[in-house]
């Protein structure tokens, strides 16, 4: 017998034909011979509704009563589903955050959790019950309800699974698990059986929605076993693990890429100490999220710089830089839309040189140019013009031998919640 | 300064508009240089919304689940209607039935409160705050969330009320007082300035509408004053009190009415010791109340006895008194419908003999047969044939000196949760 949580997005339990669904799906793997714990999301549009409604009564959405409003949500998710799962003659019992023991930060809108004390899920478990456990919310020490933010019921599944030492944290999604791309571009996506933690986090870092990098982190940290697969097929997902069995001649394991990227160059700086501190410290203290940055050399004294951010933070961003022209003085800012930033992930990166060369050489040969480049042990991002991207992909899945030999499932809009 | 509780229901928060209409009342309540507590209850249709959902997932509605679901629906209401007044620049904070300190009995749909610890609250109110509380929920000593059943908002406010030592608690609902009877029929039915709680409860019991008998009950054994009041109208609402001061020649308050009467009649009990004591104990066992009991006389050794049941409860009623033919033997059991409970209720009765005399009188002058009767210090009721019930409230009205001299304000469908 093996204890298992397993995780319901909102479009997963978006409504009760749906929500029957996930009954059946969690019955199935009690009869399997397994305890069960479910995580579940807020159904489908409850959310955004939810925030329709208090958007007419206080435009400022105040944190504390939008947490006491949007907890809700899951609350219905989870007393829905419990009984759904009662109508198939099985014991269950459904706790909010709170009663389920997740303490977090005093923080509205994006608490961490700073403590699990889940003996009434082991009590409830012991009993023989199905447990149902809303996601996305917790208790802080003042007794205040608190939400976990985006990606926050995956970070609740992961975080449950690791306190009461879950055998694995299987995340039910509406696609069948993590490619090596996008499907949508590359039709011949090959759906990886295996990715370790880090690879991950940097794939969820770059934009592939499968799993918030939140959640990657708290699996990676507490080791336990994530698999992501599709609540609407029983086909197998994929693992994700501390060490992913590498496949013969296969070195870059994913290609992700990310749209929301704008870069802002400042020519002319004053090359004296402390002038990148002093600049991206002021961003940082704006809530700014630098990328990439690039010094692209020194001349007469003058050094010039670029760096990416998302696009919504591109006027701000520029707007502080110039804030501080009195104290940092510049020749010249401008800023640039419309790229894309591509990179290629894989824990055999490490031990295969050459393979950072050989992505610069594919992306020149569809006559794109490079404009930023960053490197990590598993990783190697390029920001490029956008206008290529599809080419651009298709050339690098197969050059990197990802290409599978069918095409790939491809589902509806993606979980995120 | 005085400290007001203020409990608006389901149909006062209906909708964002209803809401905003709320959130000003309260501000202004304020401005008068009050403290508030808001008890609020679930907006308009949510809750039979909630319900629907279930009963698509599990026909039985098991009773934890269902308490899970439904206290969402106040939880949204405190939220919104929190974000609501803040949004006209005061503070405030909302407190879910937990928060607030209501413990009950670790019963699902109609727990009853057995402590408030209303620290939280108290301390809010110091600093200035509107506080505002989810009504009819609470949780139990095993950390399980529980609700009140019905009249439950009713009974938060006037429970909070007491627990916090407010000056008065307020329940704002959709009509602007309490009537002497229902302006429906009576056009001229005068609405109460004062009422006592023994009357209230007299006439909340008889199917009057505005206000739960448990709350009243409440409100009677803390002392708390009540003001029913319009949420839609400035007008003086009715205060129920202690004691209430009588008008001149008044000795009724008030006429009730109940249609919901089912008479089942048993003849030929063979009288033996212990045939009531058995017969109405098996009825009490299978929760069906019983309101009015008449035993009309012996012959042979044999009684006949009759009492009223509900509607909902004649079918089971009669059921049960089969069931016991064999230990507690009788000739026949026939049942009748098509009644209606009319009942005068008044403190002043109790010092006023031939009250029940003149409205046998009346009745019968309206060519009506009483059925049964029964009597205490503050009311008498009599069950009668349903044909002309509006003529004999009339006219009870007249005999009675109720008619005010102006026609009732008569607000839309009331507000019982």
């Amino acid at each position: 017998m093996s204890l298992f949580v397993m995780k319901f997005g909102g479009s997963s339990v978006g409504d009760t034909e749906r929500m029957q669904r996930v009954a059946r799906r969690v019955a199935q793997k009690q009869d399997e011979g397994h305890q069960c714990v479910v995580v579940v999301s807020a159904m489908g549009d409850t959310t955004d509704e939810l925030i329709d409604q208090a958007k007419i009564l206080n435009d400022k959405l105040p944190a504390r009563e939008m947490d006491m409003l949007l907890t809700t949500g899951e609350q219905i998710s989870i007393a829905l589903l419990s009984m759904a799962i009662q109508s198939l003659g099985r014991e269950t019992v459904s706790y909010t955050g709170w009663q389920a023991g997740f303490r977090t930060e005093p923080v509205h809108g994006k608490a961490r959790i700073t403590d699990i004390q889940p003996e009434r899920v082991l009590r409830s478990l012991e009993e023989g019950k199905i447990v149902i456990v809303a996601g996305f919310q917790g208790i802080s020490e003042e007794g205040e309800i608190t939400t976990l933010g985006r990606g926050g019921s995956d970070t609740t599944a992961v975080a449950l699974a690791a306190a009461i030492k879950a055998d694995a944290c299987e995340i039910y999604t509406d696609v069948d698990g993590v490619y090596s791309t996008d499907p949508r571009i590359v039709k011949v996506a090959r759906k990886l059986s295996e990715i370790s933690y880090d690879e991950m986090l940097e794939l969820a870092h770059l934009g592939t929605a499968v799993l918030h990098p939140r959640a990657v982190e708290y699996a990676k940290h507490s080791k336990v076993p994530l698999v992501v697969r599709s609540s609407f097929t029983y086909n197998e997902g994929t693992v994700v693990k501390e060490e992913a069995a590498l496949e013969q001649g296969v070195v870059v394991s994913g290609i992700a890429y990310d749209k929301n990227v704008a870069r802002i160059s400042i020519l002319g700086v004053e090359d004296i100490p402390g002038v990148l501190a002093g600049m991206f410290g002021a961003l940082a203290r704006e809530q700014i999220d630098v990328d990439i940055i690039v010094q692209s050399g020194i001349s007469d004294g003058k050094a010039d710089f670029s760096f990416t951010v998302t696009l919504d933070d591109r006027e701000r961003a520029i707007e502080v830089i110039q804030g501080m022209e009195s104290i940092l003085p510049f020749r010249e800012i401008t800023s640039e839309d419309g790229l894309v930033k591509i990179s290629i992930v894989g824990a055999g990166m490490v031990s295969h040189p050459g393979v950072a060369a050989q992505m610069f050489e594919v992306i020149s040969s569809q006559g794109v140019n490079i404009k930023m480049v960053s490197t990590s042990e598993i990783k190697v991002s390029c920001v490029v013009e956008g206008t290529k991207l599809n080419e651009v992909i298709r050339a690098l899945h197969t050059a990197y031998k990802l290409d599978a030999e069918v095409q790939a499932f491809v589902g509806g809009p993606q979980d995120r919640r």
